[in-house]
C-alpha cells in the first residue's frame, strides 16, 4: 500500500485496464451470471450503503426485501414465504441444510440425499456442516433415479434435495416424485432451483418443480442468474417459519434482536436491484427474456446438427451439452483461436453451453462456424501431429 | 409479482420512499459501516457485473484482487499473503475457523478457544462448522485473560482467535501474549480485526495485532467498515498457503478447477471498489480518515465528562461505551425524540457509540446535548410517572 493516495484519473485508466483483461460476455457460453438489467444496476447504485445485516436502520430497504419475498414466493406458489436474500445459491444451499442438520439435533451422523447432478457447492456443504451427502444415482437421462433416494434413507437421513435445472445439463428431477418420498417419509424437500426459477416458470408445460408440490420445504433462486439482477443476489425461500428460525443466532448491539443470515452485513444495494428489476420486468418481461433464450437455444441446436454435432440430451432448458470427441481440446482451441468460452462436463463428457441473454443470433452463428472449424482441425492430421 | 412490467419513474419513485424510510448514517452512532468513499462506488459500479465465482472470465479483476491482497498484506506486515476477498468478517471468520478444523481431521470434538469478547458471528461459527466455541474469560480492562485462554487449551482444541477491535467496546486482546501461547502449543491464531484492521495501523503506539507476531496465522479485515469500501467487502488473509488449500472444493465446469470461497458466485464489483479506494487514500489518506475520527471520539468523551457521564474504559479506537442507568431506556428515548441511532452493550451495561467517517463536529455536540436532555428527563419524575 503507498504512502500517498492516486487521483482517480490514475485509478480509473488502472481499472480500464483490468477491465479490457476481462472477457466481455458476448464471447462467454460458459456462464450462469450475465449482465445485470440497467434497472438493476441503477437501482443498487440508490441504495449503495444499505447494510441489510442491521435492517432496523433500514426500515426502507427491508420493505424492499418484504416485497421481493412476495414477488418470489408468487413466481414459486407460495403466498407467504419465509425466507431474506442471500449471496447466491451456495449461501442458499448451505442454509436449507443446515436448517435439516439443525432440526434433528439427536441425530449424530446425519445425511442428506442429494441428486447426483447436484451443483458442487454440496461438496462444500458437506465439508462446512459435518454432514453426510449421499448423491443419488443418475438416470440416462440425466435426471435422478428416485429408486435410488428411496434406497439411500436411513435413521440418520435429515433430508433431500432436488435440482431443478442442473449446473452441467439444464436437467430437472423428478420433483413430484421427491415430494411424494420427502411426505412418506417426513423429511424436509430443498430445491436448488439457483438457476432454473427465473426460467423454469416460464416455460410452456413444464413440470412443477415448487412449492405448489406439498413435500417441497425451501427453494434457494438467484436472481444475479436468470432474474438479470446484480452480483450478489440469492435468495432462499422456505415454507414454514419454524425451518428458518433454526438458523437464528442473537445479535446484541444492533437494531435487531436476532440474524438467520449467514453473513453479517448484508448488501441493501442487491435487494433494491431485485426489486427494480422485478418490478420492470414483470412476469411478461422475464417471458419475453426466456422466449429470447430458448429460441437461440433451438437455433444452436439446429445449427449443430447441421454440422453433424449431437447433444448429449434433448435440453429442457437454455443449456445444450454437445456430444464430441475430445472436448477439452475444443475448449481449448475456440478459446485461443476464437475467444468463445466453453465449458466440459464430465460425465458423459461434452462441452456445456449456457445460452444467457447476452447472446445473440449472430453471435451463435458465429460460434458454430467456428466449432465446425475447430473439429476439423482436430480431425486433420495437421492438429494431431502437433501433439 | 405483476404480470406486466412497470416503467422506471414509478419504480425510482418507490425506490426513493424506502430510501426516505432508511435513516442516514449522520444520526447513526451503533454502525461499524459508512457511506462508501465515492471513488469506491465508482469502481463497482464500473464492474458491475464482474464475478470472481469464476475468475478465469475476468482475469483483470482478479489482478486487481491480487493487488488489493497485496496492499492489505503490507498494512498488516506480510509481504506474501495468501487470501481472498470475502463477503464480510462472518464468511472471514467461519473460513478461518473451518482451516484450522479441518487441518485436524483427527479430533472428533473440535474445539476452539476466543475471546470472551467475540462478535456474535463466532456463535454461529459453532452452530455451521460443528465446532465447540469455548470463550475465555475477559478481564476489567475487557480484554481476554491469557492465563484462563491457556487453562481451556485441551488435546481437543485446534486453534485460538484474538480480537484486535472487539465489537462492543473496541477493545484489543493481548496479541502478542497469544502469539506466544499459539506457538508454544503448536495452534494456529486467528485474528478478527474486521473492525480494527483499517484503524489499528493508523493509531500512535497501538499494540501488535497482526502478521508482525510469529503466532499470527491469518487475519479477518473488512474494507467495507473502515477501509470505506462497498459492501460486500470483506477479507481473509492467511500465512500459509496450505491453511487456504484446506477449504478448497474442485469446480468442474468453470473456467478454475478449484475453490476456496464459502459463496460461489463472488462479487468483483467488491473488488474493484476495494482497489480503488486503497489506490485513492494510500495510507496518508486512511491517517487522515483515523485521525478525524479519534479526534471526535474525544471529543465526545470531554463532552460527556461535562454532563456527568463516564466510559466503560477510556477507548482505545473510535467506539466509545458510556455507563449511564438504564441504557435501554436511554437508547429509546434518543431515537424516538432525536433520531439518534445507538446500541447498548450487555455485560458491563452502558451505551454503545461507534464515531465513524461520516460523523461530525456540529453532530456529535449535538448528540450530546441530547443526550444530557434524556437523562435528565429519566431523572426527573415526569418520566418516571409515565412507566
Amino acid at each position: 500500500m503507498q504512502e500517498y493516495g492516486q487521483n482517480w484519473e490514475d485509478i480509473e485508466s488502472a481499472l480500464q485496464q483490468a477491465k479490457s483483461k476481462d472477457i466481455s460476455y458476448e464471447k462467454v457460453l460458459s456462464s450462469m451470471c450475465t449482465y445485470p438489467h440497467p434497472v438493476a444496476v441503477e437501482a443498487h447504485r440508490i441504495f449503495i450503503e444499505s447494510n441489510m445485516g442491521d435492517y432496523g436502520l433500514f426500515m426502507g430497504t427491508y420493505e424492499l426485501e418484504k416485497s421481493v419475498l412476495t414477488m418470489l414466493g408468487d413466481l414459486l406458489h407460495n403466498s407467504h414465504p419465509y425466507g431474506y436474500l442471500t449471496t447466491g445459491g451456495t449461501e442458499s444451499n448451505i442454509q436449507a441444510v443446515r436448517a435439516m442438520r439443525n432440526a434433528c439435533t439427536s441425530i449424530k451422523d446425519p445425511n442428506i440425499i442429494v441428486s447426483g447432478s447436484a451443483h458442487f457447492s454440496f461438496d462444500k456443504i458437506a465439508d462446512i456442516l459435518k454432514i453426510n451427502v449421499r448423491k443419488a444415482r443418475i438416470l440416462p437421462d440425466l435426471v435422478v433415479d428416485t429408486e435410488d433416494v428411496l434406497s439411500l434413507i436411513d435413521k440418520n437421513t435429515v433430508g433431500l434435495v432436488g435440482i431443478a435445472g442442473s449446473t452441467e445439463f439444464g436437467q430437472v428431477d423428478p420433483i413430484s416424485e421427491l415430494s411424494k418420498i420427502a411426505i412418506d417419509n417426513d423429511l424436509p424437500l430443498h430445491i436448488d432451483a439457483a438457476f432454473g426459477g427465473f426460467l423454469l416458470p416460464f416455460l410452456p408445460n413444464h413440470v412443477p418443480f415448487d412449492f405448489s408440490l406439498p413435500g417441497v420445504t425451501s427453494i434457494a433462486i438467484d436472481p444475479h442468474k436468470m432474474g438479470l439482477s446484480t452480483i450478489p443476489s440469492g435468495a432462499l425461500l422456505f415454507r414454514e417459519e419454524k425451518m428458518m428460525e433454526l438458523l437464528k443466532v442473537d445479535t446484541p448491539y444492533l437494531t435487531i434482536s436476532s440474524q438467520c443470515t449467514l453473513t453479517g452485513t448484508r448488501s441493501g444495494a442487491s435487494v433494491a436491484s431485485t426489486y427494480a428489476v422485478m418490478k420492470h420486468l414483470g412476469k411478461e418481461g422475464y417471458q419475453q427474456v426466456v422466449n429470447k433464450c430458448m429460441k437461440l437455444t433451438n437455433l444452436l441446436l439446429d445449427e449443430t446438427k447441421n454440422i453433424g454435432v449431437k447433444p448429449v440430451i434433448d435440453p429442457v432448458m437454455n443449456i445444450v451439452a454437445l456430444s464430441v470427441e475430445e472436448p477439452k481440446k475444443i475448449r481449448t482451441e475456440l478459446a485461443t483461436q476464437f475467444g468463445w468460452q466453453v465449458s466440459v462436463t464430465k460425465q458423459p463428457s461434452s462441452i456445456r453451453l449456457v445460452v444467457m441473454p447476452h447472446m445473440t443470433e449472430e453471435n451463435i452463428l458465429a460460434f458454430v462456424r467456428d466449432l465446425k472449424t475447430v473439429i476439423q482441425q482436430l480431425q486433420s492430421s495437421e492438429i494431431n501431429m502437433q501433439e
